[in-house]
């Protein structure tokens, strides 16, 4: 059975976009039980970016209280946090010296980020040898990535084909890449595509008031409430569409035809279309957010789980560089 | 009582330059019990250069065997592989993300290694950030450094700066460099400063044959056998002094200006205090080489040491990043 591994940023509670376009298809592949599943929660790489450590223990949690919510089954997916793995980082120094420095320097993403980034560390800049290490230790067949991390993917690929040249053997499983099949872009509050760095998301995990604020904030056009709209200009239209049936988006997509429907009705509906459709993702959320030790015990299964496959890799690498 | 860490490389088993060097003075200091001693091999930082796994284990343990044959009381030293303490590798991704890019890109010896190695890898690119874990995950006070290791523990010191700044508290302690005072330098068989690179170097432990040679290989002028000889400018006198007796260096020093006494004759006198003063080190060296499990057992204490110092220092580390 082939192994699927997913790592899963730490930046906050994941948005709309983030549960349409990642969440919600993990785990109904992971449900499928046709691949062996391991997901983690990337916040050693976190640490490249945000010192605060309140904010990386609250976005840990937030992420992991998102996924447990949206029915991660702990039984069908090794489910862990990456710093909790401390064998990762060892792995890591062994691949930094199979690892061309000239290949990170040269890398898109280490570029783009030196280029905006005030601080540029060392951990940005090894950051794609930690990202080798994460899915060489756990000898993962498939990583689902999207295109702005297949240069990393393949610089994964280069060093354990390196190492495992030099050593002499096939240690480290070659991972294939699965590239996100053409998932339809999840649209933000403005049109763009939704992003937290636009701040153009949709968090569907927010309390009611600050939900209506929240679906209040997207940008629709000053056409009066007589006329009749345009649904598929209008970003409402098209994220309600996302969540709604079929029958509910024809229904919709006639009122904005027909006129005296003003696309505050439509916020409206599409408010209510959260609070029916995610009635129960919202209370498990918010269960896990005030139960963290209930978090907790399901990231110690995983973590245990992860431990024992981990070190027997690592203990196989050990020996064949001659340190044990 | 101030702690003092000293890092050896693991590149085989140590000259009569490191012996006297570095060696024989590190026992004393440790014996004389005024400071906490802390002496570690570096054998992760030989995957930089070296992959071979036999030869790792076998210089690993030759070092061990000459550290121990001198006298290292491992009741007086915490004595450990860095390769056992894994801590190492996890405090060394936490401090890369407080190292800025640029601080190892500048780096005096990352650049001279990059321009004379073929094998230019990311392990050696980051190395100075290794070596401030090593240091700071035992929060060191002393550190001898030769000057070349300067830069290395000016960065060790920024880096700590750095992250107790950013963490707002002192996490990590400040380590000072103990510069080696001008401890004269030990000439090898050409009259250069005894080095492997150089391969001019007197190998003590070598079996008696090979010694032999090895002493015979000292490079020496032509002047006839009958003719007074300069000890001042000879590399066997030069030698033979670091290891004599006032006594005996003054009996040689007699024989060479009055003539009638060979460079062979003073090669021969050479390789018996060789094996006269280092008798017991040379059989104890055989007996830790032959009884490898020994040399184990002797790790083995201060490696448990070292983890429980460690981990603790890790531990805060961690809770200080929001890790735990």
């Amino acid at each position: 059975m082939a192994r699927v591994l997913t790592g899963i940023q730490s930046s906050g509670r994941p948005h709309l976009g983030n549960i349409l376009g990642a969440i919600v298809p993990a785990i109904e592949l992971a449900k499928a039980n046709a691949e062996e599943s391991f997901i983690f929660i990337a916040d050693l790489h976190s640490l490249t970016s945000s010192k605060d450590p309140e904010l990386r223990i609250e976005n840990t949690r937030a992420v992991a209280a998102a996924w447990l919510a949206f029915g991660l089954d702990i039984e069908k997916t090794v489910f862990y946090r990456q710093s909790r793995r401390p064998e990762v980082t060892e792995l890591t120094w062994y691949l930094n010296c199979f690892t061309p420095y000239p290949m990170l320097a040269n890398a898109h993403s280490f570029k783009d980020k030196a280029e905006r980034l005030a601080d540029v560390n060392a951990g940005l800049f090894t950051y794609p040898v930690l990202m080798a290490a994460d899915i060489l230790l756990y000898s993962a067949d498939l990583v689902p990535v999207g295109k702005d991390q297949m240069q990393h993917l393949e610089m994964t690929r280069d060093i354990a084909t390196t190492f495992n040249r030099i050593v002499g053997e096939d240690i480290l499983t070659i991972p294939e890449a699965r590239i996100s099949e053409a998932v339809k872009t999840i649209p933000g509050t403005d049109g763009q595509k939704m992003s937290k760095s636009y701040n153009n998301y949709i968090d569907i995990f927010l309390p009611e008031k600050q939900l209506k604020k929240n679906v209040n904030s997207i940008v629709t056009d000053s056409t009066p409430m007589e006329d009749p709209k345009d649904p598929d200009t209008c970003n409402v239209f098209k994220l309600y569409s996302l969540l709604a049936s079929e029958d509910q988006i024809q229904e919709m997509r006639g009122k904005y035809l027909g006129g005296n429907y003003g696309y505050g009705h439509a916020k409206k509906e599409f408010m209510e279309l959260i609070l029916e459709k995610y009635a129960e993702e919202r209370k498990a959320f918010d269960f896990y957010m005030s139960n963290p030790e209930e978090i907790e015990k399901k990231l110690a299964a995983g973590e245990a789980h992860a431990k024992a496959i981990g070190e027997k890799l690592l203990q196989t690498v050990r020996e064949k560089l001659g340190f044990r």
